[in-house]
């Protein structure tokens, strides 16, 4: 059997640490939530976030708007809570309903502010390997490694899933690390071939089952960093049951990549809050 | 013997359909070149550049600084040619010399001038895949390859070297193209491995021979990005002669990415000359 890389114990181990950081600030950390729509996926996704914020003493605000308000409604909410020095991040949450713009609305988060690291300046600066907000999943994704002492220099890992909001943020971080990445998605003719040559599989592609034994050697590792919902159930983009018979080491989903995306977000505030308030 | 993909020849006959079109504008485009300091490279950079524009019609206002003037001076110069209506380009030569803030500096400069696509907001474009100003080089090898009827999709290519400026850009944008990419760089285990495996080679390491006929593969395509001033003679990354005579088609150096280059820069100044006067 596989080790399994516990994101859930680790979080909750990390969760303590921040919570002790928080403990000594002057106020508490507030984070704004704007949501639009109502779709199931992201009521999960804001709900795990209430819950880590409750426990480690953040606030969180929940900005929650109908599917057909107007963006430029939208965008004028965020540029007043980038001005209000009572908040220290503000994410929207992902997915969008279709119609909206995406990167519009992120753009016009404050940098500063941006602590899913989504905006031009902290992609920019991801980019030079430099010191911005890494987006939540790439970075608990670097911290589940480091905490098992999983060291990056050299390893080839092969990127299942490109999307601008994810998958390459997440492959950048991972070069930024010093890994051999290969960047592979539907286009890709032969994945099978792709991933049983990496030391490492990360996986983003949002499909159920799409790594199956067949995708896999042993002696890997496989990160699982898919999130679909499917009958009320998360479920991951990895045949867990069969591949973790045969790699080294693998995540769950859920209780893996997904806690850590919690947790890297709440570490991001916590860097925004310090940021800001340096700078009064 | 391989198919020279020849890049000179391509750049001059794409030219002069530049060159009609410029002929049609108002006025003629101008381009600022910002030079720091006064490096063998750039002074070379710069003079193809120029000589481009008047082949053209294009205009260059060539700034040169000393390499001990003060960044903020740098930077409120900038601002200046933001705001002037006569200017529709703005690049700086890099390298720049040691001391100097490069990513400081690039994001001075408005996007809507940002003809090296290189300013956040751009490079936010280029990762969702959105109609940004594309870098020049990544430019230049896209039309290369369009040019020569070579299809991206699918394709394994192997990008060697990853700088913020060059490598990464150029990597994105073969994603872009529907490329599996791979990134190698100084900590990438078995170069040789990974640049054999390829249908596509693309190197940007900066380092004169380094790709020998032991990194490659007969059917190969190999871009040779690098540009080293050795000896007062510009050379490539790849051992041409030897690689050459195994693969089935690879760019020469000078004479292949270079013209490219420097052809898309002034593609990119058309653009931008056209966004900005629609806005007036």
């Amino acid at each position: 059997m596989s080790i399994i890389l516990d994101g859930k114990k680790l979080s909750n181990r990390l969760a303590l640490k921040l919570m002790a950081k928080i403990s000594k600030l002057a106020i508490n950390p507030k984070l704004v939530i704007i949501q639009i729509g109502n779709l199931d996926r992201t009521n999960v996704y804001i709900k795990k976030k209430k819950e880590f914020a409750e426990k480690i003493g953040a606030k969180v605000l929940h900005e929650k708007y109908p599917k057909n308000i107007q963006i430029e409604k939208v965008i004028s909410n965020i540029l007043k809570f980038n001005k209000d020095r009572s908040i220290h991040g503000i994410i929207v949450q992902l997915p969008l309903p279709k119609n909206f713009d995406t990167t519009r609305i992120i753009m016009a988060i404050d940098q500063r502010k941006d602590v899913d690291g989504l905006t031009a300046k902290n992609t920019r600066l991801l980019f030079d390997k430099k010191n911005g907000f890494v987006p939540a999943t790439a970075k608990g994704i670097l911290t589940l490694f480091k905490n098992y002492k999983i060291d990056l220099t050299g390893k080839k890992i092969t990127m299942v899933g490109q999307s601008s909001l994810v998958g390459r943020p997440i492959a950048l971080a991972l070069l930024n690390e010093g890994a051999t990445v290969t960047v592979c998605h539907t286009h890709t003719r032969n994945l099978k071939e792709e991933t049983k040559r990496a030391d490492i599989i990360v996986v983003a592609a949002g499909h159920p089952g799409l790594i199956t034994k067949n995708h896999v050697s042993s002696g890997q590792i496989v990160i699982d960093v898919g999130i679909t919902l499917k009958n009320g159930k998360v479920v991951g983009d990895v045949d867990y049951e069969k591949v973790s018979k045969i790699v080294k080491a693998i995540t769950p989903v859920p209780g893996g990549v997904g806690p850590m995306t919690v947790f890297s977000l709440f570490e991001n505030l916590v860097k925004a809050y310090l940021l800001n308030s340096s700078n009064l």
